[in-house]
Order: structure tokens, then C-alpha cells, then sequence
């Protein structure tokens, strides 16, 4: 059994059901719909309250037994922000281009899915749609939830694509096969606040924070490896809280990020901060946030998979990349392989945002050959 | 020709007339008006506009030749700020205690010369008023005009002594023989701003500023003098004008504060973090505010004097200090010795600001024991 479905003219409906992150409801709707007539059996779930929820996530499944091939996205979207020349939610066509907040990050790409499964004649095998509600927000609700859903159920998929915009300058050209992790981290020397008139009484926290600074600036985290740059250590910001020209300052705080590859966990290296903060201004505290691990998708099948369907629509040789942000690959990868792939990424989350019509529909042509060597 | 004034009620009558920084007008009218009845020639002026001004200087002359004793202080106050107890111009005397903005610093010590100079049966030499409007500001047409007007007239006193509020448990145990400079400096180091997972678009001013700081942290100014405690620099703020976890901030600033003997001058002091900042952080540019060069009046006349009157008044062997912040001295050492001696500072700039009826009764005697001592 197979459909045509009009990838453009589904992601404008999934556009016109406004869905700023947690989303849930009128937009899992429409999807619901579009699978459920395909014959997906259909899992849909409400989670959470706000601020993080209420969160939507769905499992959608057709067919059975090996490969369990599964596309992974969000229906969730940043806020429209203003100064926007036509209504965000009215997916608007015009000059060739779908514009709408979530064209680009990534209803158009969930379309473009469901138009390739749809095309696609399913002789084996299990397809999957993971899509949650949460992927813009803090996921507390997200994806980590669907992964529980499949854990209880023992349903693991044997690789999963992930449709976020990847490409940089033309469909095709830029796969994400895995990506850095993220650390930020706040270091807090305690002082004594006091007039400069009299230091005796004071104790100043601003030169033992420059000597972590000047001491984590010296840290050489590694060179790199084949699939990732080296890992890097920026400073975000420094401040005192007071600002009077004859006050020192009763504390310091530096605040900095670590944009780490699959060399590093995030604990180690909040370890190697704290020592250092240890040794160069005792009773300096340390605050983490570990945004997310490093990882890697080894090469294999799924690679195989995805740079010959790109290759053989469009001609390109596709580029196997780890820069840039995270995604909920970070979390998917503890179930089997992942890859990122999708549109052109250039309007994603800016005012304007957009997705060229045939960029939609060459996506969901790329996308039903990857079915179609998995399933077909 | 000797009279009897009351110090008190003469501090009250100038409190009532708010005189906030910089002043001119009434508060001047009542001292010209008892410092006339007591024979001095007063010259009155007023110069600058807003914000440094406008500004009244007074100098008020009586006798000739010399020796020449003058009296420096200002009318001036700090603004009363809010939350007091009672009117802070209303100058109540209540429990022993004369109450008001200025009671302290330093309207009640000008009235404690004034029934000093009525007491004292002037016999020979010359006994000044050095009076500004302007102390507690920029001072921009305060002393230093004073000084102009003198020079200009070819007047020039042998001594001078301050009304600053100088004892600290006890009226008579301090004695300000000279004070530290001070001089405010600002680091600017420019960077380049950009996202932290993209750095090598960005250059991230953090540690270098970082390592500015480190070695200025380092410098040794010197180990004092017989007079003055070392020097010594402090910081006093870091910034960085972004603040957001994922931003390499464009520029960062340190502002730092030192306080330095009269081994040093402000210029050379300047000079040093600038060479720092170069050598640590190539591109960094140096901003200074120097507020006043260390000073010392040398021990002598003026010293002995003070010393002894205080002694013979109180039987306190005071202490004579160079610490804490600066007064016009640093402008009047320019013509001649000058020390700084009055009330018990503790509520000095403060709301409920005050001073001990009893201890504005024993300053006038103490300052009559000088005045005598010079020109009885």
C-alpha cells in the first residue's frame, strides 16, 4: 500500500497549529492523522507541567520484527519574536519558499518523512516516528520520556535519523554524525567586602579568580581527533557585585563553557576545574551544568545508508560532521546509531525563518530512498 | 578685643542652611557675618556652573605679617540621604548630642575656630579663614581656587591647620599629618565577541585580562616609610558586558584602585600598570583618575603645636596618622605645612550624623590653645 502526500502542503499544516515549546495537542493532531490513514499504529502521551511540560511525545509504528528503522524529530518550536513581515503560523508559499516559524526547525522535515513512508512500498521491518514535544526546551519531559516508553515496552530500534536541519549551503551537503558535548560551569571566589582605604579588613576574591582563569586558560584538553575538533575552553563572563570605585568586592565570579568531544566526559572535566579552582583560591566553589555528553555514531550501516540515498538524489558527497549544537541524538544514542539530517539550516530560529519548497520535496525524495533500501 | 561665641549654637545656625555639595549662598552668609563682627575682612566669590558648581570660596583675613595661622574648611556637606530619626537641617541637640548633616564634617569645627579666634586676644601676626563650598565634590572650583586667590595676591600662610573630623574613639587622639594618594584605574581589554562554539571566529578577552591582573596582583610597591603603611592596590570590579552562557564576551574591564605613599607619585604609578597591561595583554588600553598624590608635612612648628595643645586640653598623647582617605590637604601642602584635627569622625557621611556638644566645647578650647600659642 502505497500514498502521495504533499510534504509542503502537510508541514503547513503542522505550521498553522502554533506550537512554542512544551507543546502538546492540536499539532500532534494533524500528525496523528497523517500516520494513523498510512496505518501506523499511533502512541501519544501528555507529561509535565509548566514551567518544563505539559509536554507531548508519540510513538507511531508500522509493521514488525527487524530492521526497526526510526525518524526522530520535534514539533515543538521556539518563540516567533517579532518584527516578522507576515504572521509566523500562516505558512506562508511565496518566491519558492514556505515561511513560518518551524519551516526550517523541523515540521517541514517531519512532513517530508511522512511523505517518504507513504511513497514507499514497507516489504519487512518496522518504520517508527519518535517525535516529541520538548526538544527546544529543557527535554525534562522530551525525549528522555520516549526512550522510557520504549525501554518498558523493550522496543529498540536498529539505527534512527534524526530530521534537524543540517545542511549548511545546500541539501545534502552536511550530516551530523555525532556532537560535542556542552559544560558550562560558574566558579565563585568568596572575599571580604571593605573600603580599599583598608585592606587589612578585607579580602580581595578578584586576583585568585584571575589565577584560575589564568590557570584553566593554560589546561590543554586534547588535540582533537579524527571525527572531532580538539576540545575547547571559553570564559563567558567575569563579575564582581559591587561596582564603587573604592569597594572591594565581597565576592568573584567567572563563568565558562566547555564544548568537549567523545575524549572527555562532563564530571571529568568538572573535576579538573574544581582542582584548579581548589589550588589557586581555596574556598572557591564550583557550580556544572552538563548540558550534554559527546558522542559519536560509529561508522556503519546507517552511513552507508544516508550518503548513498543523498548521493544518488542530488550528486553530493556528503559531509560527516560533529560541529555545532546539540541535539536529542544525545540521548537517542544510548538506544543504537544516530544521525542528524535535514534541511539547509541557514533561517533556523531567526525572524523570517524558511525552507525552500523544492528543498522539502527533494528532502522527502532523499528520505524515501533511505526507506526504501531499509524497508523496501 | 576678645568676645565669647558658643560654638554650638554658632554650628546650628550654619547646619540650618542646607549647604549640599557644592554650596554657596546662606551657609556662607552666617560665617561672614560673625567672622565681620570679629574684625576679620571677609572676601567672598562664586564661580562654575552646574554639576561642579556654582561654588563659594571665603577667605576671611584679620591682623598682619606674621606669623600667618589659617584655618581651612569647607561648608560643603554630603547629600542627608534618607531614613533619619528628624529633620537632618533642623541641627537638634538632644541627649548631648548636636544632630544634623554637617554636625560632623565638618560645620561644628569652622564654629569651634570661629569662638577660638574670639577668645583669644590676637596680639600680633595674621589669622585666616580658608573656606570652600566645595570639599565633599569634584573640587574643581573649590581649594584650588582658594590657593589661586592667594597666590595671586602674594598671600601666603606659614600653616595651616584642617577642621577635618580626624579623632576616632576619643576627641584629641588623631592627628592627620599627611594622607596617602590615590589614584582609580580602569582596564579595558578588547576581544571579539561570537558564539563558544565557534571560537576560532572570536577572541576571548577573559584571560588576558586575567593574567593582567594575576601579575599586577604580584607587583611589591614598597614597604612603607617611618609615616605611611605600604602601598597598596586593590581591585575593585571585573566585567564583562555580556552575560550569557553561550557568548564569548567582546571586552572585559578591570577597575583597581591604589593607595600609595609618598615614595610614589600617581603618573608613575600609571605608567607601571599600563606596561603591565601591555606586556600581559597586547591591545589592552589603561584609563586613570588620579584623586590626590601622597603628601607629608614635615615635623616642626606645626606639629608641636597641635601636639601640645592637645595634650595640655585633654592630657592625650595623640597620634599622629596618615591613614584613611584625603582632604584638601592635598592641595594646601602646596603652600605651606598643613595637618588635619578635629571630632571624633565615627558618623561622618552618615545618616544621624552628630557630634558630642561637650566635644565641640573642648575642640574651641583646643583650637584657642593654638591660636594663642601663634599669635596671643
Amino acid at each position: 500500500m502505497t500514498a502521495s502526500i504533499d510534504p509542503v502542503e502537510l508541514a503547513r499544516d503542522l505550521i498553522r497549529c502554533p506550537s512554542v515549546t512544551p507543546a502538546s495537542g492540536a499539532v500532534f493532531d494533524v500528525l496523528d492523522a497523517a500516520l494513523s490513514a498510512l496505518g501506523f499504529t499511533v502512541h501519544r502521551w501528555v507529561m509535565g507541567e509548566a514551567p518544563d511540560g505539559p509536554t507531548e511525545n508519540m510513538v507511531a509504528m508500522r509493521g514488525e520484527g527487524a530492521p526497526h528503522f526510526g525518524f526522530a524529530g520535534h514539533l515543538d518550536v521556539v518563540p516567533a519574536g517579532d518584527k516578522w513581515d507576515c504572521d509566523p503560523f500562516e505558512a506562508k508559499v511565496e518566491d519558492g519558499l514556505l515561511v513560518g516559524r518551524g519551516a526550517n526547525d523541523m515540521k517541514s522535515a517531519i512532513a517530508a518523512f511522512v511523505a517518504a513512508v507513504a511513497e514507499v512500498e514497507q516489504k519487512s521491518g518496522t518504520l517508527s516516528f519518535l517525535i516529541t514535544g520538548d526538544e527546544e526546551g529543557y527535554a525534562t519531559y522530551g525525549t528522555p520520556r520516549i526512550i522510557d516508553w520504549l525501554n518498558e515496552r523493550e522496543v529498540r530500534p536498529d539505527m534512527i535519523l534524526i530530521g534537524e536541519p543540517t545542511s549548511v549551503d545546500r541539501l545534502g551537503d552536511t550530516v551530523k554524525i555525532g556532537r560535542r558535548g556542552s559544560v558550562n560551569m560558574w566558579i565563585d571566589v568568596p572575599g571580604v567586602q571593605g573600603h580599599v582605604a583598608y585592606p587589612h579588613r578585607t579580602e580581595n576574591p578578584v586576583p585568585p579568580l584571575a589565577r584560575v582563569i589564568a590557570a584553566l586558560d593554560r589546561v590543554h584538553l586534547d588535540d582533537g581527533t579524527d571525527a572531532f575538533p580538539p576540545s575547547n575552553l571559553e570564559f563567558t563572563s567575569i563579575e564582581t557585585p559591587t561596582n564603587a570605585s573604592n569597594v572591594i568586592p565581597g565576592s568573584a565570579t567567572a563563568a565558562l563553557n566547555i564544548r568537549f568531544n567523545n575524549l572527555h566526559k562532563g564530571e571529568d572535566l568538572v573535576r579538573m576545574v574544581e582542582e584548579v579552582a581548589a589550588r589557586e583560591a581555596p574556598g572557591a566553589t564550583v557550580r556544572a551544568r552538563i548540558s550534554g555528553e559527546a558522542f559519536l555514531t560509529p561508522k556503519g550501516e546507517l552511513y552507508d545508508l544516508v550518503v548513498a540515498a543523498i548521493r544518488e538524489e542530488t550528486g553530493i558527497d556528503t559531509d560527516l560532521s560533529t560541529s555545532g549544537g546539540t541535539s536529542d541524538g544525545r540521548f537517542l544514542i544510548k538506544l543504537c546509531p544516530v544521525v542528524d539530517f535535514g534541511l539547509p539550516n541557514a533561517t533556523m530560529h531567526k525572524v523570517g525563518e524558511c525552507a525552500a519548497v523544492e528543498d522539502i520535496r527533494q528532502l522527502a525524495a532523499i528520505y524515501a530512498r533511505i526507506v526504501a533500501k531499509v524497508v523496501g
